[in-house]
């Protein structure tokens, strides 16, 4: 299998042609990758890769979720847990039976992204199956050797202009340091501070001990906590964060008294909030989050409406992110009131709403970024960075919100080689919608290869003040 | 730019042609209007309409927000606020900053709906932008001083056969009375006592003494209540009102006893409901009125689901109706349910749902409005008026509630000059989609050609009775 | 009208090429029907079916339902209520009046399915109106005479290699065993218990005691209840069923304690829960009932989100199944999170998904199914079946949860004569779409290919354990 020149274009001759001329505008330009969870210490420590197992499969969640949906224990794919269960050793008899497997993700952009890694990245011809898996595991192993395969060559390679990584906000930041120090390349940090906000986050307490520690400020008060999160954002700053980012369960804000916060703080820092008092600190917190990044100009992203480890064996096995976070039903509208009454009309505030509940692009998303303008739309997130997911996007937010209001494309991977093919497909999907809407006379060519430059590199930029 | 003949039809050249052919078909027919907001005004004095400024961009709701949300203010868009800040009072200027903008509507319905005004309307060749933004004010301030370009002359080229406004319970009608005695244009009235049925409505106990001084009823118990405002409905009708229009925040019905209900208004009326009684209240009130409309034979309609005035700084400086209403998620199967225990099966009722959370569509609507008889869908409504919109209302809703449950289309605008474009808009799409159907083979095209008027034209004068 | 030989494969020439070619490896399979309502009677008595009305119109609640939408009283149909009310008599009028209003189900499935049926089955030609109701009539009447139109001769016709029916947990499946004993037609039943197990099912005090009459288990205890279910299982797994199925107002579960388990029971039986005991009645007994599923192997079907006879009026005239069940608003991730916690990663259980709410099939189905081994998404249900239903379906699930986490195809239904018409348009809507993922370069036809065998054929035998 070689990559087809055409994929993920409309298959109508004539709206194909038009779908190519805009994917020439935007091909070759540079990736802008504002949010995502690459490690750091790739591009600091600059080491080799390990192998196609460890490179791919092991951290690629989505990979996981679906052998193991099929039946394959995470131990059979390499993976200990913390019982001492058998586990398959031989990375290359893991990685056959990845392949003789590989047929489940038929379908799924995990294919697309993984067959893009393969033939455009390492030149592998053909098609990963039970037949080769033996000689793409032995072409990968071949060139991960090679120096051209090292984190920074690649980040050259791959044309990317700016990556973010996401830090808990308790992170010492070291391999950002060092990279900062001894490379070009721009990898910054993105501040993200659950474990100290959200009081269900496992080790919360000893959590917000080290926040005191770490800042010196009194946390034993809600002034004190406050300045802490302050100082950590400054730091997280001048190692290039530009923006914060938030994964609570709901989208639920508050804007409580400085009386009241400061009772439920200190119910919270004992450890005694009920869930309904979690949840309002949680709410508070994305209030308060709101009006620092308005004092300090950090973009604010976020990404509620997932139900964490919700396999509670695997969870207690294997830790967090193991494929067994679910989406929950989530509401905006109401939720962003209290925080969009006291912060909505800021010219100086941006906050970038994300979701994993679709039936809110056009009924609640859209019509909220349309009309506040703190609020830009994050990019299909998650589950939806499919073709399908991506044009849903686009056909139940454009009609209210416009492309303009949007904050472009977020690869959102902590797949570092499946980077290019991710904004290759988000691009091509794009052209894809675009085409369409010249096609249908609702829009003119010029205008449409504007707008795609302005989706595939210049909104990103702008949203995220870069 | 000139508007292309085939905008929003399929581009597969064999599906175009049979669009085009039945577009054919329905492309001449009279404009039926049955739901609106135009202002009743134009039609009474027949005054030349304002500057392209008064007469497209204040009243259009959309376009405000859409500028607002990428931080243009109101007052620079020639609104002036409540405390007296700074406004652009020359209308060229606003509109040059409109003709910048322009470029945010991309891919957005109000942008097609414009195109159409210039182009068709007003015969300006070309886009509007920057550049453009001149020649367009003059063009239009030339026109509009023209008599042909008066309200009646325009509402005759449109070739509306039947306008409906909507009017508070306690309008005087004097426009649909001025209009009645001077002119043949049928431009009708529609009932909307949201501010005297919605206890939570601004000025609500006001609202009912004028209630009651209007219509000599004793309002100050439920019975006169009732009594005054089945008078209304019928001064109403007088003037020619066919239809009923209720915006409540949700679609909750009650059926409450007597005793029940005299003792829920008592207190409503003193002012001293709580926000459940107050939606208890307005639940009763859908079925009360429900029965009013079949005893009086208007037909009812329901639009549920807007959080009105969500940015309470904006509605303290604008007040209503600039832009900030927004969606929230609505349930229809257990909130009509006592409504339509009670009267679902009266075959002399009618009841047209529309709604703002399209994840309703084929879950609750279609499955309702393919059972009670008394049931019709309204067409896609606010938001989601776009080819998209259009397109998902009928891919959710045909398999179950097919085209016969459905109330044709409503323009549903108070941007008088855009109604042409907004059923051309309609009518193109659901071509779109039934030749898609036949082009599938699972329609024939005389099914398709006969269907083509009856949603352009046959569906709207009998949901409506007109 | 003959069928066309292209129905429901894409427009595009190019694409439809394709998906003609999958679907020549997919059209002449046997049927495999693991789920549906057809009367074992028909097979296990072999008369010939009644007249057009009484085979076609009555057992169709998709047909009543659209007809009584539009004001057509079901007695005009034909249909006895208890009050004695009029009822039409000669089925040849009532005939006339459906042809008369067939074009209402222009666009509906009911409109492919009965044309296939006309077409396929009858070879009567041309397209069913008032003008043709007469000859169609007369010609179905005479076919119906025909040795070759008996159940058993149809069911070898249809090419059916198995085909289930659904008996309440009390039924005696008389039937059944004859069929077993006189006939090599493989028609086996499903086990569905909602009338012993949801508390506020109508005779649900009854059916418990005939429950301990037919086992003759102690079922005035918790214990013996639980025995009794086991037992009705046993009888039912010797009738060959190989699931059950659950009809449950929502997708709760529970895990709660023995004693609380014996103490809830003991409320129940004596008629004493309020809705909430009976909600989590039904939702503890989803999971004793998996668990009973993992012991004995039987598959488990859920099927929530329905508000059964939602019309009392004709509830009470015409009892269940009279086209008045509207779908509600569903959860899934927190409802079965008790359940999957004690249960989720067995490896020998499977629980087949069903949902009436497309809202989730992003959202929580394909997620859960995407990660739980012992989870398949059942195939679009009920209101859904149609092509765009089907459409939606794979767009929202394949991205997260694969192909090969679904169950393959239930046709679902009671209408017996349609059986062949659904899967012929689930196979066509299928091939049309794995033809898209084709011809945009997505997939490869020969993956493609053995997909179609899949989705029509093997998945659905492979889930049910066939």
């Amino acid at each position: 299998m070689v990559l087809h020149p055409d994929r993920f274009l409309p298959s109508d001759p004539a709206v194909r042609g038009i779908a190519r001329r805009l994917l020439g505008e935007v091909e070759s330009l540079p990736i802008v990758s504002p949010h995502g969870h690459t490690n750091p210490r790739w591009f600091a420590d600059d080491a080799p890769f390990e192998s196609a197992v460890a490179t791919f499969l092991w951290p690629d969640h989505y990979l996981l979720r679906m052998l193991y949906s099929q039946g394959i224990s995470l131990g059979r794919l390499g993976i200990a847990d913390r019982d001492g269960g058998p586990v398959e050793r031989d990375h290359r008899k893991i990685w056959r039976l990845f392949g003789e497997q590989y047929y489940l993700f038929r379908g799924a952009p995990s294919h697309q992204w993984l067959d893009h890694v393969f033939g455009e990245v390492f030149g592998i011809p053909g098609r990963l199956s039970a037949a080769t898996a033996d000689e793409f595991f032995d072409a990968i192993a071949d060139s991960l050797k090679r120096a051209e395969f090292r984190p920074r060559a690649l980040f050259k390679r791959f044309n990317i202009e700016i990556l973010a990584t996401t830090e808990s906000a308790l992170d010492p930041l070291v391999h950002h340091a060092k990279i900062a120090r001894e490379w070009d390349g721009r990898v910054i940090t993105t501040f993200r501070p659950d474990d100290v906000v959200d009081p269900e986050f496992s080790g919360f307490a000893d959590n917000i001990d080290k926040l005191g520690v770490l800042t010196g400020e009194d946390v034993s008060e809600w002034k004190g906590y406050l300045a802490a999160i302050r100082a950590r954002r400054e730091v997280f700053r001048a190692h290039g964060a530009v923006a914060t980012d938030h994964g609570h369960p709901t989208a639920a804000t508050a804007d409580i008294s400085l009386a009241d916060a400061e009772v439920l703080y200190a119910k919270v820092r004992r450890g005694a909030a009920t869930p309904a008092e979690a949840e309002l600190f949680r709410a508070q917190m994305l209030t308060e989050l709101a009006q620092m990044s308005l004092d300090d100009g950090m973009v604010m992203q976020i990404h509620p409406g997932s139900f964490r480890n919700h396999n509670p064996a695997l969870y207690a096995k294997y830790d967090r992110d193991r494929g067994a976070d679910i989406p929950v039903r989530t509401e905006y509208t109401r939720a962003l009131h209290p925080m969009l009454s006291r912060l909505g009309n800021e010219p100086g505030l941006t906050i970038i709403l994300f979701t994993l509940d679709e039936s809110n692009y056009a009924r609640e998303l859209a019509p909220l970024a349309g009309h506040y303008p703190c609020l830009r739309l994050g990019p299909p997130w998650w589950f939806h960075d499919s073709p399908e997911g991506i044009r849903r996007f686009r056909e139940q937010t454009t009609e209210t919100a416009g492309f303009y209001n949007c904050a472009g494309f977020n690869d959102d991977t902590r797949a570092f080689f499946s980077i290019p093919a991710r904004h290759d497909l988000a691009r091509r999907s794009d052209c894809a919608y675009l085409a369409e809407l010249v096609a249908t006379h609702r829009l003119e060519e010029d205008e449409a290869a504007e707008l795609a430059v302005d989706l595939a590199y210049r909104l990103a930029k702008a949203a995220y003040r870069l």
